[in-house]
């Protein structure tokens, strides 16, 4: 009758129709649930190049070796809002920075707030300890509680003594917010969409845009959502990744710029339909490194994310809940061992930053780039960024 | 068959047995569920007076015209560990700053983290706005999920366009763990039991002790839970109240002192039997106040509860989540509003300091003398501290 | 012999000889001591307009009203570094919220660091306070123990018993390094230096470049050092005026960038002579604004600086003091009074955090546009960003 | 004519008479200058024992292997108040990690702030890099300028190259009020007197009470200043060593409290003479351990501090700069080497917390018990703790 009975029969075996869990369609060609049908792509797709650094093999946060990702995706229903029934545009996105056991080998970690307008929960532990032992969970804003709920119950069937032990790490849940497209009071998502995002996560290439907890969001008033990229970067002699992934919703229009090209002056129509909607509200990113960054260090990468996102021309609103959490895979730190080994990069930093700022930047353009137009609740709808008119502008600014 | 379905049944109508939801019961005689009936006492009936100044007329945070504390108790079954069965002994403890609608009219706050291993939600926009703008719940560490959930319900029957205002505030949900008694892993706590804390929550007498969110805790190894207390200030002629409630699960035996006095060294046997369970781990404090205070004030406040939580003997233990909220109920603040004024007391600040740390020390005390003897799961139990030996201590050091 | 004489014969007159003080030449023609005479602009005189804000009529921090300037600049001899005789390449610049007593007077501030790695003190009762209760004065990292002294003698000449009452404000005195061109080591820098520059501020127009505390200094290995912007925002029909002003010293050649051009690798000559000198190490920021703002509030405007930062493409290295101090001049907060009103604008923030940004993008930009080619210590030469060649490369991106 | 010309003369030779310079006089029978002879003692040669871990053999933080303490006592003159001559009651007290070059072999560290309204500098570069790389020393509000030049003086000796490297210490100086005894206006510290309490630094038994920074200084109205204590921890079979240092000007005479017994309110005379003089403004707290604590551990052991400052009765008053700062000896961290190795304790932080809170609690009553009577400007007198009437009141509660 209640979570327990749902969650007992539920763990990996979602009750509702999900779409899109997990899958990555052609950059090319993809499918737009929900929206419309239109070629997407990814920034370097198009010619477009930030900064001086190399992206690893996929551009995408998985590069950092051990991190993985999965979404669910939710997208149902069409025409007037029903609350309760829908039209649902919504899901989860995880990011786990490695596949074992995460509660009893964490990594360490730091977390920044830019705008705090939004919540991502299970910072506490996190700060206190230096460490992340949970997986990192992006969603909609009402759908915090369930989702933390999911992870909740994934953390205790890997470690049913989780709370009695010395490191308690709670679930890591983030959000920004649905409601322009999605029956946000509703409430669809339930704690399995959370595990099934958990359990379907996997190295390789992340699907962006309209999926897991982006499905639903938009930046500078163009369709938007998940976006990641990465950076290789040379310390002394030493290479490093470091990638980054965006839930992006943040940001109006007039802001938006492409390495300072005024692109959101340039298009200023295919605004939100019908009628205000206002600014998207938040943004949040992950950054993952296989650098062996300390905690203390690690928050120093979530202050370069805040200036790849000024890149970007935002001044994040007042309502913006702009968060991030950053994690170095390179030690799995056992919590009850008296003590152990630390190798911690002191030079070189600034590669490793130049990586945060041009990951950060650029994981917010594929946002862009890869989101197709999405139409919702009551016929609202979200533009995608129509390609070709960026493309013209950006060699009009001699960018290209 | 998922969260909706009994959400939508579940408001405002527990399922499940429910005791003592709100209840306040005799001091000199107060049931124990779980456990045994025994004499409890507030500390106060005991004879001990904790600093120099003046209790409000409940000696509670609700002493603070406006604030209001609801309770919902689960107390449920016997003998062994049945994971999803029980024994069930935990609950939800709602404090709301008042009954109006939070969410258009927040009120100042401001938070702290002591030891940072535990969880407090919706401090993000908190901390960025400087407002409290939803019900503080005090719950079970597995319950965080769904304690949000239903607060989250809550604040969207409240005001259904919450997220697409400016002003965003996110359910403020903290927590302790409950294992030592509780079946945990079976997660009994529901949304509706939030909800129902929250629309119980009155002003007047607070019970204390095994109740909501307390009800599976202990402190310095004794049976403790809610406790709270009150202090009147005089700020330059002007009275005001200050008044704390805290969820106390912290501290290891030899840590307790009474007014300094070594309680813990002089009563060390009554340990939590079966063996082992180690120390509680964390300790929540809300923190009220009718002064009116800006939110850097407020934190200045929160720091004097963590001098309040010292003097009770804690060395906040590296397991520990001791983390404060404090707010003022002087001006409700509406959000949108583009000015108006705030009174801000400049000076008299020690008198506040004082009515803090004293109040945060007597609500611990409080939860250990009203927290009676519990019996959980596996037959494990926690001892209420023994009041007339505690007496006898207190006497011997010349304390009585 | 010892500090106390020179101070007392040295208030308010300088023994030494010093050029500039407070002087402002025509932007059109300035000349350059210790370096060569270049005609140098403001940013604007060049055609280029940041954002979409309306400038102040001075398009300087002293656009908000009762905010003064004043620099001392020390600029002696030339040739090899003799250490204790020179060259002399720095200097000290003051930054006050108002000319009246700002110790009984202090007005509402926060600070913000992006990157910690230099040195603003004071700042300690200004977060608990959130006061500014004496001048801002920024010099070079060698200089902060004399600057401080000689604030400390102006405000104890101010207040005698400044130290007795409840408002203890300390000098607030932030660095960044001009060892490259001038004699760190030899410490040239009086207290009485700081002492003039406090007196000799004043209303209007500000002098840039090669002043003040920014004498000695370069910004992505141009010759910059004080720059500033300001910007009128409408909230809700009431117009309120921020102010930025920066001491630059920050940034590799190759970050450089203007609305996203990438002028540091169109002009990749024109590198530090001789050799080496590597990035510039700082950058301190005084964000001034008649908003009337809480603490809080102004805290989010000095994160909004950030943003400006990273728009003129600085990644904040590692080896930077990336430092942030904002304050509003609209209440003059007696610290004894027990209660008064303060006005807190609650909406309309956008505007004011788009104030920010432009205004600290532009004032970087100005620092550079302003600053003359300098010879200092060893004939070591900092060349100005040549104003013809960035007008080109402006031209050639479409931004002119 | 100027700050370098006494400085060159003056580096390790100080130009006024100078009383104790590090100097150590038996516990049993101190001299106190500018007072009154009387026997003075340790807290634990009265027989009172704090907390339940043994302190090292001199009970104090030089227990900490390499930490060494030295003092510059100012003492000189009697009678009225003559601004710039006298009576003079201050002094400067250096910590130092160890007796290598700091700004090349820097120590993990942090800080923590209880009340803020006091200063520490040198904070900026200490929280970005986690380290400490210069001597941090103990000072009087009004000699905070000179003391940092001093440091200045002596790092630029050290490493004339020290800001054009990446790692840049700045000194870290803290301060709290001599102004009741003090000529505070006229300024007296030099900074070579910083250089002499740098230079005389050495290990072993530390001097306590008037001596140093402390020397002026008061606590719950009582005469108090530098105070010392340590403990010895046992974490896993280590064996751990932390050690405080406090410079105690702080609190109310009824909030004083040792062991929880109410000394402040039984032994309520002996206030300050003449009249008024306020409670005593600001503590500060040095803690070292040789524990292999990262940055992020080191700031929980601040938190402790504040706790064992919470033991004495102090409310941390609104008007106290109550500061604190930790370092460990583990590693010297060769601050451009690539990447090193670190230990970092994991477990067993009880251990080392319960040291931390004894040693601060222990270390503040040291400064009251070994601090003499002392009168200073006009006469001004603070009486010691009277030893005899403080053991009677002990012994009435029980506790000796």
């Amino acid at each position: 009758m209640g979570r327990r009975q749902f969650l007992g029969v539920g763990l990996g075996l979602a009750a509702l129709p999900v779409l899109g869990c997990g899958s990555l369609l052609s950059p090319a060609l993809r499918e737009a649930p929900g929206g419309e049908t239109a070629p997407r792509a990814r920034l370097r797709d198009l010619g477009i190049r930030i900064g001086s650094l190399t992206p690893g093999p996929h551009n995408a946060i998985t590069d950092v070796p051990g991190v993985v990702v999965g979404h669910t995706t939710l997208i149902r229903g069409d025409g007037p809002l029903k609350v309760g029934v829908g039209p649902v545009r919504t899901g989860v996105t995880a990011v786990l920075a490695h596949q074992g056991d995460l509660t009893r080998e964490p990594v360490f970690a730091a977390d920044l707030t830019l705008n705090g307008n939004g919540e991502f929960t299970g910072l506490g532990p996190l700060r206190r300890t230096g460490r992340l032992g949970a997986p990192i969970l992006l969603t909609d804003t009402e759908s915090i509680g369930p989702v933390y709920d999911g992870a909740m119950g994934y953390l205790l069937e890997l470690n049913p003594n989780l709370f009695s032990g010395p490191f308690r790490p709670e679930p890591v849940v983030g959000e920004t917010s649905a409601g322009f497209l999605h029956d946000a009071g509703g409430r669809h998502v339930l704690p399995e969409h959370a595990v099934d995002a958990i359990r379907n996560a996997r190295p390789g290439p992340v699907a962006e845009g309209n999926v897991g907890g982006g499905t639903g969001m938009r930046a500078y008033r163009f369709k938007a959502g998940i976006g990641t990229a990465s950076r290789a970067a040379d310390v002394s002699g030493v290479m490093y990744t470091t990638g980054v992934l965006v839930q992006a919703n943040h940001g109006g229009r007039s802001h938006f710029t492409v390495q300072g090209v005024p692109v959101g002056t340039e298009i200023p129509d295919l605004l939100l339909e019908k009628g205000g909607g206002g600014n998207g509200k938040s943004l949040l990113a992950v950054i993952a490194t296989d650098a062996p960054l300390l905690p203390v260090q690690l928050q120093a990468l979530c202050k370069r994310a805040t200036m790849g996102i000024a890149r970007t021309g935002s001044i994040s609103t007042r309502s913006s809940g702009d968060l991030m959490v950053a994690f170095s895979t390179a030690h799995r730190l056992p919590p009850t061992t008296s003590r152990h080994d630390i190798d911690a990069v002191h030079s070189g930093f600034d590669a490793i930053y130049q990586s945060v700022v041009e990951a950060t930047e650029e994981a917010i353009l594929n946002a862009l780039t890869a989101a197709s137009t999405m139409v919702g609740r009551d016929g609202n709808r979200i533009h995608a960024l129509p390609l070709d008119r960026f493309v013209t502008v950006m060699r009009r600014y001699g960018r290209l």
